[in-house]
């Protein structure tokens, strides 16, 4: 990607470490702006949202960001109660979208849904996760904290625990991990590795270990991802059990922790992170979230100038 | 309707030419209007929505309008997530919701819940679809984009064709072709002519014929309306399937129509228009969504004023 | 409470008669302002709605006064196409919609949710309803229509009838009337009288009478608060249709009330009163939903400073 402006962001990799570096700074930016001056960035802009799988975090932090800017959302929030039930095509939908809004952030089951809406859209279309791989304003977020809080993302070790198989915002993390050079170590039970359809090409740029146990790992680590484990995703209840319980971070497992260390979740969480370890040093999930406020408005504010 | 100022619109009935005419011209100038200019007409303005039918399009538009102008909405988009469902009349609801905005947009299954809803509103009620006749507002975007594209309506020949029936936008726009000078062909299965008791009195002022064949018309058109041919509506399938198919418009069709006429459609679009045509000189559909942010706007404007 | 500023809003209870009557001045002060003054209160600020619970009403007013004071609403109007439904908790919920917005205002089936939500919120919490027992900002418009209406609470005779027992409105009105020097008349089938467990330490601040009769009472009253009977409370529907009927306010109830007496009712209604009452010169409940707008403007105001 040459440039935001009036461009789509569709998957994690089509950014570059540059592009990857611009949006990281014009957080800060908007960060450090008075609230004033924010305002103006979008003042009469409107973003439409189209989500067609439910998604409430996602949603809400793009409307923060919007009024942060000074601009107005809405959209559907929900897709069942709307013309999609009469039957009308997402390209359809897409296209009457871009005639009412500046931008439009779509959530869809389908891969490749995000490419296919910027391909008939007269505006810019933000993937606001799609289909099994791609959730690149999650994975920015996810960077961008890891940046924010420990200073710098090169060199470090970063552990990713839990369900890797079928979380998207996993395949986007680590897709714009590999800009960078970090030691990533992948933790989950057998069932639940990343499935290799979607790291193929993956392996060139990143370097990563695949193992079942956390503790091999957790001493070193400098961050550490935890996702949430779904029941639904196991083929038996006894074997969901079984994992369940040996990914579940508490207190004992933080302690191990080095001091400056953090620990992320893209959240919701489950209970995958004990409450006990909110108020831990490490924990920094929360700040995350707040974080994707602003980076989202980096976004918008790249996209929509 | 001698004005519109803090008036109501509940059907294209009340409309003169003469009004219709101030909506376009009022349309033209707000598409013409820097946006700082814009966002001044509704400033600290609120519209409430309520919608007891869902509508994703109707209302998007009447929110992108109102952002247009520098207002606010908000509203009911599902009524079945509200106070509706504790059994409250739509009389009270319309009432409450005049003392928390500036104007109120309605849709609602029953023909004449907007007539009735103006009766207890303190506020202007505009109809955004009732019952079986009736969709002012989208009667008004389909009349503007005809004399936006073809420069006037007077002297055209318009096919409508599809379900003639069922559709409330398809009455609503007929009584607002009465106030031209139009030839206006209806096209439809037999069992889906429009029906006689909504349309006694048009005879007077509309000349319209009435046919089953497309093809006796199509060479002559300027505008070609297509509807939606809802498989709900037929008796038995085996019936369906035969309609559906000989009213289709794809690029066949389209070759046969004039270079210079329209093809429009209320949207959503199910199959009625291949999507191969879209890209034909003749498809002015998603135009057509596109104006009716503007004239909506342009009606909002008038209103609140 | 010391004073409002980025303060929550949990209980009535939590408000003292110096509270209360700051909200109405502030209130009445936001009533005479100038439009373009009230935008600047809450401009740029952000108004977060969890709603547990549907409730249009409440929702909507809250969205208008946010709307009136420049400010912008957002949220999660149905829990059920959120992230709860993938098990989230209210406090993650909560703690995550305090990072994106200013204020948060909650409506959840549970006691004592609100507090517990502003324990683990950065950002004021509004509570719109919870439990049993408190709806605050309710009875705050309610005690503010009565003194608006009547130029004073202290002295007046109020009569509270229907289903006393599981109306959160009621119990939150009393502990707000408990503030100010008046005689109360509880009227109410014997098996929806007010339940002693959430009327215990009213007691010794507020003299009330119960009854079943609403003729002792209805000449002397200055205020006549209506709530709705909810089928769904009766053991047998038998029970049921007899109390109805005997709580129905019509015009022959109206008539016996004093000239300069008002009849309330927090809405919505079904048919605890009848329509042709809404012309009287007692009805006021429709006023007291717009001021609602006004003391929920107020409060917002006050807590966003």
């Amino acid at each position: 990607m040459k440039n935001f402006s009036q461009n789509d962001i569709i998957s994690i990799r089509d950014l570059s470490k540059d592009n990857l570096e611009e949006i990281y700074s014009k957080t800060n930016e908007i960060i450090e702006m008075k609230a004033e001056e924010r305002r103006e960035i979008a003042r009469g802009k409107t973003l439409g949202y189209l989500f067609f799988e439910p998604s409430t975090r996602t949603r809400l932090s793009f409307q923060s960001a919007m009024a942060l800017l000074g601009g107005t959302s809405f959209g559907i929030a929900d897709a069942t109660s709307s013309s999609v039930q009469k039957g009308e095509s997402l390209a359809d939908t897409v296209r009457i979208m871009s005639g009412y809004t500046d931008a439009i952030v779509l959530r869809h089951s389908l891969d490749g849904s995000s490419k296919f809406a910027a391909e008939v859209s007269s505006k810019p279309i933000i993937n606001a996760g799609s289909g099994t791989e791609e959730h690149p304003t999650q994975a920015i977020q996810d960077l961008y904290t890891i940046k924010k809080e420990l200073g710098k993302i090169d060199g470090k070790n970063i552990g990713i625990v839990g369900d890797l198989k079928y979380g998207r915002t996993v395949y986007s993390l680590l897709y714009g991990l590999s800009n960078y050079d970090v030691n990533v170590h992948l933790i989950s039970p057998e069932s639940l590795k990343i499935r290799s359809d979607s790291t193929y090409n993956l392996k060139e740029n990143l370097s990563y270990t695949e193992s079942e146990n956390l503790d091999e790992y957790i001493e070193d680590l400098d961050v550490l991802y935890v996702t949430r484990i779904q029941k639904e995703r196991f083929p038996d209840e006894e074997e969901y059990v079984k994992v369940k319980g040996s990914y579940v971070i508490g207190q004992d497992v933080v302690n191990k922790m080095k001091d400056d260390s953090i620990l992320l979740h893209p959240l919701p969480r489950i209970d995958e992170i004990s409450t006990d370890v909110d108020s831990s040093k490490q924990a920094k999930y929360f700040q995350q979230a707040e974080y994707g406020k602003f980076t989202r408005a980096a976004i918008l504010s790249l996209l929509l100038q």
